[in-house]
């Protein structure tokens, strides 16, 4: 059994900066571009900080075509400032982080309500927004008590593309059927996990992310939604680099490194569901029908012959252990 | 401020055996007693094995008295078998883990029915049964789906002593209030943390155990009952010493150890709640009256001077982080 999928595209990825981007980014060139997130240290926030950044990734990645979808660090904006971001090549929205949520995002927004005439000129601009939607709740909680905000977004601007990032609840794509201006990514271990495989036996660090894995009804609802083709579920791997050595250790970072085997295990768990036919609109269909996207043509093959996951990947002083280390994947890209 | 208490007891307890034995065991010395989980490799099984393992650790112990309330895992056991054990000097009761829930917990029960014929006749003849009680669903309602184990067998033996062992949820503490027959332990940090505190933020190993600490309600109602004097709840710590190297790695064993610190942080949590008079009830006097116990007379003064928690515990080649590595508890054990 095999498939071609056409310029799959990763509307979420991390691809860090320095050493780390070095090692990672060749190791997302089976994609033909991705959405890139701006939580650097400083946060990418201006056009200028953004082009060069993505200057960066291309020379990181090499000859492979491969689109960059940048993205800036949410702050408020004026509206020179959104039109300058809008007509900077390469923009393709606004990342908001509430303060403190994740990697890297102290910065982020404390007051929403401050945010809202930046997102008025958004939405009349048609710049999408990209939202880590998550509270300062229990965190069982977080996305379900974000979910008002979104709905609050969602008829306070109702042109304006919101994007939910990483969903992992059903309670999610409850209320993404609610509103035709929410659409919503998902990564590849919320299809499969739940926070049993984290902390249910011996604590798995190297699968601990944000938001963090939920309930089986919940990974359930993610994944009938992803096979059986959600027109506005998108695949974001949130593939998210630490250092090995920040991840097997006291106070692990959040993120699940994905990358490198995300479309052999997309097709994968496609074929298992008879739902292959479907692959193609969730890594690359929805999205570019959604924002309009044509990104680097590139034909990928994925055929049924085993892949066996490295333990770790390690160039430049770095090292990353990927989801499924040292396991086999039965599906495979075919090069 | 200060309190005396008089011969502290710690109701749940691992001491491991060999080298760790030989670390861990001196550093419980401030209590006049303990009552000691069985859950070696292999388990211990015979009084044969009870009375060695015993000796094992009065030797560890050195010189302060120290009375071991020792306990046999849990198997199918003959009226025989129940009678030489009642008889072996220093056995407190069987310890019941289901199969496979824990920390070299393999042996264990896999079908109750089976165990019931043992459980009438300990029953009649006044044997404990401590239980850790936790179902294979998921980790977050574990406890929650073992409650209705917990009532079949109250209402099936009420004469029989049942003690659910390190209770993390308010539905535990309710379903005691329904039963005269049940008991129940509670560790120190299931007073203190929540889900929040293991993985809410980065990922904290050291405070990552079985049960998983729950919401914020439970925490809530564990230390409200604990500080207002339930007369049924007593002070288990739990404390379950695994080597650092296992605590932050891949896969990190489950266990928090709490013994060297618990007398202190159990003073300055119930010296903020105003609770300083029920702490002699939590840590001894309800274990006495309940299960007729006479330990070892010792005098143990706390005070309000802090104490620094050090960042390891190592000797014999062994190491281990404690609650608290590297913080400062307000109250401590004056010598």
């Amino acid at each position: 059994m095999e498939i071609t999928l056409e310029s799959p595209l990763d509307m979420h990825l991390h691809l860090r900066d320095g050493d780390m981007l070095k090692l990672v980014a060749p190791l997302s060139a089976d994609f033909a571009g991705a959405v890139i997130m701006p939580n650097l240290v400083p946060p990418v926030t201006d056009p200028g900080a953004m082009v060069a950044y993505g200057e960066r990734i291309a020379t990181a990645m090499g000859d492979s075509p491969f689109t960059r979808y940048m993205t800036l660090f949410f702050t408020k904006q004026s509206e020179q400032q959104l039109t300058l971001a809008k007509e900077t090549p390469g923009f393709f929205g606004y990342k908001l982080y509430p303060a403190g949520i994740t990697t890297n995002s102290e910065g982020g927004v404390a007051n929403l309500a401050e945010a809202e005439s930046t997102l008025k000129m958004m939405e009349e601009m048609g710049i999408p927004l990209l939202i880590h939607g998550e509270s300062h709740g229990f965190v069982m909680d977080r996305e379900a008590e974000f979910l008002g905000v979104y709905k609050h977004l969602a008829q306070q601007f109702p042109k304006l593309k919101i994007c939910m990032e990483h969903i992992t609840t059903a309670a999610a794509l409850d209320l993404m059927e609610e509103f035709e201006n929410l659409c919503a990514t998902v990564t590849l271990q919320h299809l499969i996990i739940t926070l049993d495989d984290v902390a249910g036996g011996a604590l798995q660090p190297h699968l601990f992310c944000k938001p963090i894995a939920k309930r089986p009804h919940d990974r359930d609802a993610l994944l009938q939604a992803a096979v059986s083709g959600h027109p506005r579920l998108m695949f974001g791997s949130d593939s998210a680099p630490h250092p090995r050595c920040k991840k097997e250790a006291c106070g692990c970072a959040a993120g699940v490194f994905t990358a490198p085997l995300a479309l052999p295990k997309l097709a994968e768990i496609f074929a298992r569901h008879h739902a292959l036919d479907n692959l193609q609109g969730f890594v690359s269909g929805n999205a570019c029908r959604i924002h309009g996207l044509t990104p680097a043509a590139k034909h990928v093959t994925l055929h049924d012959t085993p892949m066996n996951v490295p333990t770790s990947y390690r160039s430049y002083g770095q090292q990353v252990v990927p989801m499924y280390a040292g396991e086999q994947i039965s599906w495979s890209i075919k090069h």
